[in-house]
């Protein structure tokens, strides 16, 4: 990022006082501004820093009145931290949609072609008969297979791999070696104690503004496709297997893991390290405690259920409230039936 | 894939009725066929679809009678179900042995012979003195170090490691990002409170026909070898630690993670987010439910167990079903207790 | 390695007794020595294997008198134990710094300096105005982005990335697919049900000493640093979350999580497939058992805790152990229950 404050001043509708050509090269927060940068002041508990920050500029409220002399440029807004945030996703913006063109050497195979705007990076590999959109960002050393379609302004990582087939949506973000594609794990036992792979020939779709996490996995269909519906996000290291569905919305936490044929439903909320067994149906809007292991279909809309095997959220946290004093609890029984005994 | 109706039909051991010239270029499930597709007639249930299905070409069972005029190709053989699926893993196999040759760049250091029928893609490393076998299938971005054997008929996906000194078997599929041979967790607690690095100096072997997920890391012994069997089959994001051996045809599924040093029978089946405590012996045949906690010994052969420490599947089941209940259970108690109370 | 029988019993101040211009080449147990090995004995039970062993030559104790004739060449030194360990030390120090010089086609931005005796193998990328230090050893394949600091003898392994802005310190390890430094989970639930993306734009530190495994995912701050203190080692397979601290000399196993924003203290002790919730604080020296949900703040230096959710070790197993004789528990209560029904 390089602009000025009167830039930036004006891209926020707001008014300078101050030095207004200051150069801006980065976003701090007020305790740790540096010359260069710009901050905001919202909340006024952090009032004091204002009068000692090296920042450049600070954004405040149009009402805001410093009560001492103030070194960096202020930049007057309706409200500062609508504002702050407004510039952290216009320089995200511009950060990640930032590089244009194709590093040499790169492998782009026949019948391939790939938008305007975009970026192949160093070491990267495109297949054959890909249809890769406008803006798309293919990092270094991220492989596209064969017959892949990439949405526009999708977002592929350094050493992200997306396999042979796949459909890919617009405003992905593919993370840094996530794996897309992959054969899963479908193998026939035989009876002689040994395993016969079975083919996995679907593939895997992400509709549009998925989020895919570093390091997960989304393994294809035996044969259809595997699919992550408009606007879910994974979090790093997931494992989707073969036949899966996400809904839209659907937001799941690192290091979960969903067996095959599984479908979860639309705006469910999944935390981390949780387990799916294979061929369930997981209703709307489900919500899923961490390391909860879910073993069966979830009907009802809404559903917030936990523990493993999961049952209920309440429910569970009654039952752990009690497993946490079991010793207690085996005590009063002891004591009933020594007085018991006395008794009889 | 790209063959016509009766090549397929000869392949099978079957007869065409219909067009047997017809170009199929793809697999599909009967109600889901497009033009170019072929499909298959098993369970009657589906016959319904037969009349309206695009697929160019269905196999049905030779002792099948249309009951309304079909417009795909018909091939009639003994057994639809079998022979759509021997097809599928024709297709299969074709498909990912499709790939030879030698795309550029890539790398190969000196001492260093692969077999024929090969292929080696662009940005795909290979170090010094390794023996490749016939038919073996480097993809692009794949990274062999010195000295790594790799037997006939292996397949590395995008972006798998395998570290220096390794001996991969036949037939042998090592999915994308996979890290076979790296440094394990070695570390050894001083005085001061920080921690010296063991060197990790063994390596890994995987027998002949061993799977290994996208995004598994299998770690090198201290010394001597880390040992996946013939057979042997993991799932995605699994963590193998140094000095373990797998034995003959187990499956594992994702997630699972196995410290150092610990020995798992042949033909034991582990679910996923399982946790191995290290230097723990596991008998032949062993079962283990998802998200357990292993912890000891398990020296019977053909046992089922489960749950966080672990200990026998029906044991386990009976425990966590009054774990459900537990609220109810200690109401139970305290009835007792007042009713005791009044009685003294 | 290539030293003679010489070389080593001087670098080890041992005397030689045997062919002192033997060529060693390779380290072994001295059940499985092979020519060109070298091996010790220290626990004398296994002397038997020293007339046996094929090792071309043997560490053992300055006090040890072989009781048969022995084929290898024998170094006598203080303490063999030690001795071979140190062997095992230079050994590892000189295979993982043995590679010098630059592997084409490699890539690097303008504005980048790396230092001397530094690696930088086959298709690995660096970015733009990067600091590389002396001896530092860059993997192929591996990536760094922009604007990365790395400190002297660190060492990239294949396929490592590490993203725009890091920090890393010196002798550090970055282990094969590591990634460090990408966006993590941040996204802010819109009143439609969508979400809505949370730039992030901090960066990782890894300071000095600091160990990072295979497959392990390292998020970069929303602002600011998510810091991995001096000295810390992190197993494979491990998530950690935007603005996590973890603390000087903390060793974590594989495959744990901890969410945004939680500090781990130092010198802490954490078991494999552990999960911990967001904004915690955790003190110094605390213990985890393996599987443990942590969610909430452990205040008091050098707890154990375990199971999930975690509370005190000695207690949670005390609790687990009546969780496995649940249904006993259950019948005695049943059976007061009787007694009473008869008694009243």
């Amino acid at each position: 990022m390089k602009f000025t404050v009167k830039q930036i001043a004006t891209l926020l509708e707001g008014e300078v006082a101050g030095n207004d050509a200051l150069a801006i090269t980065g976003l701090a927060k007020i305790e740790e501004g540096k010359p260069g940068d710009i901050s905001f002041l919202s909340n006024l508990k952090y009032e004091p820093h204002l009068y000692t920050t090296q920042a450049s500029a600070v954004i405040v409220d149009r009402s805001f009145e410093p009560k001492k002399p103030v070194v960096s440029a202020l930049i007057f807004v309706e409200n500062s931290y609508l504002a702050f945030t407004r510039l952290l996703e216009e320089y995200h913006k511009q950060l990640i949609f930032s590089r244009v063109g194709v590093e040499q050497p790169s492998y782009m195979g026949d019948g391939t072609e790939v938008g305007e705007q975009s970026y192949r990076g160093a070491f990267s590999y495109i297949g054959k008969n890909c249809q890769v959109g406008k803006n798309v960002k293919i990092y270094p050393q991220a492989y596209i297979g064969n017959n892949v379609r990439i949405g526009d302004n999708t977002i592929v990582h350094p050493g992200a791999r997306i396999l042979d087939n796949c459909i890919i949506g617009q405003y992905c973000v593919i993370h840094p070696n996530a794996v897309i594609g992959s054969e899963g794990f479908g193998f026939a036992p035989q009876s002689d104690g040994t395993y016969k792979t079975i083919p996995q020939l679907g593939n895997v779709i992400l509709e549009d503004f998925v989020n895919v996490g570093s390091n997960t996995t989304i393994d294809c269909a035996t044969m259809g496709s595997t699919i992550i519906r408009k606007g879910a996000k994974l979090d790093n290291l997931i494992q989707i297997g073969h036949n899966v569905e996400i809904g839209k919305n659907t937001v799941i936490a690192g290091q979960t893991g969903i067996s095959g044929s599984t479908k979860i439903g639309d705006n469910c909320v999944i935390a981390g390290q949780v387990g799916f067994a294979g061929h369930l149906t997981i209703a709307n809007g489900t919500k899923v405690g961490a390391q909860s292991g879910v073993g069966k279909n979830v009907d009802q809309e809404g559903t917030a259920i936990n523990s493993s095997p999961a049952f209920g959220l309440k429910e569970s946290m009654r039952s752990l409230a009690i497993f946490r004093k079991l010793p207690d609890l085996e005590n009063r029984v002891t004591k009933l039936e020594k007085k018991n005994e006395k008794q009889s």
